[in-house]
């Protein structure tokens, strides 16, 4: 695992979480990803899939408390223009204390540094405050976010 | 150039096109596809940087009139669980003929192809109407579209 920093508390934390690592690697374990995923309801889906899926993304990141996975977010993109953020998510009982700050500062990061202009997401309801929080603006000059579901 | 197929006109085209080629290569001269960007208003970018971002796609489709690129689209993702649609463009003295019809069903088919489940775009105002067409759905649960530009 490349790890690129240590986590400090934020100032506006309002419970001080332990000591976590941070790390930019495409190559973790599914069962890691799996498992953090499942702590907040989302399904599982096949290892192999899930390793090919980080391998693609451009940037993913992932927070650590010890061998424990707390925070993930990757991006899809093509690496020139623009880049969208997929599945950030936070482990329950490490919520409301700055993970979800610290996973989205540090995805940010490393897409800047491929001086990609634009970068997009879809917010779940209730959440556009959090990605406002990083300049992100919702529906910017009427445009809407579409979804296509194959069953 | 690797050509998929021929261009048929759709039965509820208003005027006839003339016969079009198909193309699913990522291999596209950056002249080729900012000229048509152009005729629709679209700034022109750096060659090198455009035959990246077509590289690092995950689906490209142009359509050509003998050697006028009039139609265009392109897709990133993760091959896996989602794509992103963007750049659907027509040249304008091609559109209202089917060529934006044919442009992403030839996306969508190769999308379809790896079996993404979830195919996503953000659309223009007043251009929902054509993208429900092929099933997407406005804003779905909530969900909301969110960009970030970097100055």
């Amino acid at each position: 695992m490349v790890l690129s920093g240590i986590w400090k508390r934020p100032e506006n934390s309002k419970d001080p979480p332990p000591d976590l690592r941070i790390s930019h690697a495409k190559e973790l374990e599914p069962d890691a990803v799996q498992d953090l995923c499942a702590s907040v309801g989302w399904s599982r889906r096949e290892p192999a899939l899930v390793s090919k899926a980080l391998n693609n993304s451009v940037a993913v990141v992932s927070v650590w408390d010890k061998d424990v996975m707390v925070g993930f977010a990757r991006a899809t993109g093509d690496m020139v223009f623009n880049a969208t953020i997929w599945d950030v998510v936070v482990r329950p009982t490490y919520q409301r204390c700055g993970v979800g700050l610290l996973v989205m500062r540090e995805l940010l990061i490393e897409l800047d540094s491929f001086d990609i202009p634009l970068v997009t997401l879809y917010a779940d309801p209730g959440t556009d405050g959090f990605y406002k929080r990083f300049g992100f603006l919702t529906d910017p000059s009427g445009v809407r976010g579409m979804f296509r579901e194959k069953l």
